[in-house]
């Protein structure tokens, strides 16, 4: 195996310049940086992690910032995608190794609009836990309700990988486990989550870890009442109609930081 | 049923503009603002969650920001209501759907004259315990030592809500089970606590989250010894009476993050 | 009883200005005002806890904040106190309650020079734990291997207390139930540590409290090896002589946070 | 036993001012006093613990600022040391009593550039647990697959100890615990992690961090599915390409609070 597959990548796009097509809207690539930034503040993404919105002139593209940690993306940073997980108009910067994930669940869910890939700190316990699934606790994650499954890469890849997911196979992989849910566990490395638009997957990347840290102290407290199928159904349709608040509350919140750091 | 019902509200409210009756103190306004920034602040409501007071000139009406994150109320975003939940100047202004929680509790204890609604993050997790009860380990929270009923809003509409308090009759079933405590956990969704007076909600909805905080530890650590009923009744009197320097503090906090964002 | 003890002392130290006796060095003065500001950036106090020392002209004499959150004290604030609880030049500003827990403490151990009374938040839970001893489990807190004895007012006081030490009784019983002890815990209520100097005492404080909270993961690990008596009494020996360098960090914090908000 | 060796060496080292020899790159020496600054920033170290460099133009020889806290280093504070542990320059200022882990680690291990000793909180509690070993829970933190051994001073200096590593006899019995590993838990100390640059260093020792909080929360959770030693191989050799993005990503944090505070 190489030892330096990242760097290697760098190169390889450098051709890329030259490509073409319907350019994304302002308000779009300005929500992805904000996005970004979001992610960061909330403790969600750390250096690693990323988030990617499907374009808005041509849905067999999206969007997602080169290879960087997402506190520090501006919108020059942003590049364009194929489904494959081509770059568009890298011109040889380095891109995400794991863009794959954000290409083969957009192939497979036409209704998904925006993904987050990250590690945050008490989702990915539940990752490994042979024993405790993630449910919803509360009428705030809904979403949680249609099921956590889990990606255990070792039943596509084998047993001996970087438990990452470096091409269009496990790609599609994880898009099979991911099926109709709202999230996916990915053992030893974290969860993805999609939504209908931008703020829905930053809310559910954000409140997925709210619940887990919920959960973490109800399990230790005895036994625990979880939603019911119905309640998660019920309250994730109605509560969703609520982000903007959240969002826009964050939003502000990343603003002022700059503000400050400027 | 329907998928936006938050949104809808913004309409039905629009023309309650031309409602009268005698102005709030000027005061009261501030310290609800002012309980809006702390709680947020201390980490009981984050962009959901809310308080309220009742109306100082008038016992049938109480004050409560629009439907906003409470980081971020200011005096113009305080409405007032009738207890009924109506909006008497809202303007057009969307409310906050739970604003029956307030009006019930309002209506069923002329004694509280403060309620504070929050998902607080170490509270939350005893709403769903099948085992452990919140209890006061600590002599700053003989205020729960009068019992923590929990609400289970199955008991009262059903398996398949939103878990809200969308309606004055949930409302009512919410006051009828916290009874004369002052405070009642919610199954699935946080707690509402009650006070004589605004910095009494404040300072125990800040102390619920600190007990619940000190009793998952102590649990951990084996049996716990929790305060006697009469120790409760004790502290709670004599230790509530030295709320002005918490509350002062947590004021000069909120300002110095105002002044420093400004 | 009285519902509102506090504040009826306030009144009570109206007449005390004309009290005399040796100044206080400002040195020590200024240290005591940095140990409130100290505890309070480190967690150990909210608006609650205080810190005194043994006055340095006068060792039957203390010093220690008028009634009011230790953050903010400044050297005005600072009142001076007779080991019985009387204060010296209050002049009608209202004082601790529980100025008996160093009173009693500095009359009982003529070796202490400094006490923090606090509810720091990872110590009380062991106050409650009818299992788990608070004990070393590193290098750093060497000092609890004396012993973590833990005051249960009920012994001295009945069932039905407020947990406060409210008179000379009570601060003569938890003194005596300290002992030749660094750290005693109080059942619901906290903890009080000794020291030969106020960096001593401070870094006791500090440390207490970092000590409870690797012990609480520790013991969810599993059995735990816990320092030796040799290996604590040696560590305390060897490693307070490096308290200066901590001190000194967190004086500079307080001190940026100061020049901040200022 | 002397009761105050830490200022004894202070007076012990005076004489060493006249050492010479080659100097080290000016970038090397800027690089450890960011290493210094992150590993605060980070929560890895408080007023106590060490990172040091090898000198890049003299491998016998090392890099390690005087006795201080790590915070607050400048370049000038940076002091040369000879492997046995002997100040090239200290000029008369104090110098950590723990050198010899350093210098000891750099004489048994050519490969090893960089080397972290700290206390990190949740570490530590791994080091005292009799049950639960510190294992890779996900792909970040390959490096602790090759195992986690435990340094229990005990067995090489008896019983009665203050866990410090004092000498250099102490400093090799740790460094042949270590072994091949990158990483050896300290009992009742904390840990040290080495690496073949700075940054490999920091961010084990980060991630090391990192990975016991994940670990202590999938612990509650049942039964965990750990890394497999040929997934933990080849997620470190892959990831550790990629770790200028959170050291670039914490240099700026450092950087912004320096500015901030200036």
């Amino acid at each position: 195996m190489c030892t330096n597959l990242f760097e290697v990548e760098i190169a390889a796009f450098a051709d890329d310049a030259a490509a073409t097509g319907p350019t994304a809207s302002r308000t779009l690539i300005e929500d992805l940086v904000t996005a970004n930034h979001i992610l960061f503040d909330q403790g969600i993404v750390d250096a690693f992690g990323h988030v990617s919105v499907r374009h808005d002139q041509d849905p067999d593209r999206f969007l997602l910032a080169r290879n960087m940690a997402p506190a520090t993306v501006s919108p020059d940073d942003i590049v364009e995608f194929m489904l494959d997980g081509t770059p568009v108009n890298a011109a040889g910067r380095a891109v995400y190794l794991e863009r794959f994930i954000h290409g083969e669940i957009y192939k497979a869910r036409p209704d998904v609009q925006a993904i987050v890939h990250s590690h945050s700190p008490t989702v990915l316990p539940f990752s490994v836990s042979q024993r405790t699934r993630l449910r919803p606790v509360c009428h705030m994650s809904g979403f949680l309700g249609g099921g956590t499954p889990i990606f255990e890469i070792r039943e596509a890849a084998g047993d001996g990988t970087d438990l990452l997911i470096r091409d269009q196979g496990l790609g599609a992989a994880l898009a099979q486990k991911l099926g109709e849910s709202s999230f996916v566990l990915m053992r030893g490395h974290g969860s993805t989550v999609v939504g209908p638009s931008l703020k829905h997957a930053v809310y559910r990347a954000v409140y997925a870890e709210v619940n887990a840290r919920l959960q973490v102290e109800a399990v230790r407290l005895g036994e625990v009442t979880y939603l019911s199928d119905k309640e998660a159904e019920t309250a994730q349709r109605n509560i969703e109609t609520q982000i903007d608040r959240p969002w826009e509350m964050w939003k502000k919140r990343v603003q002022q930081w700059q503000a400050s750091a400027a």
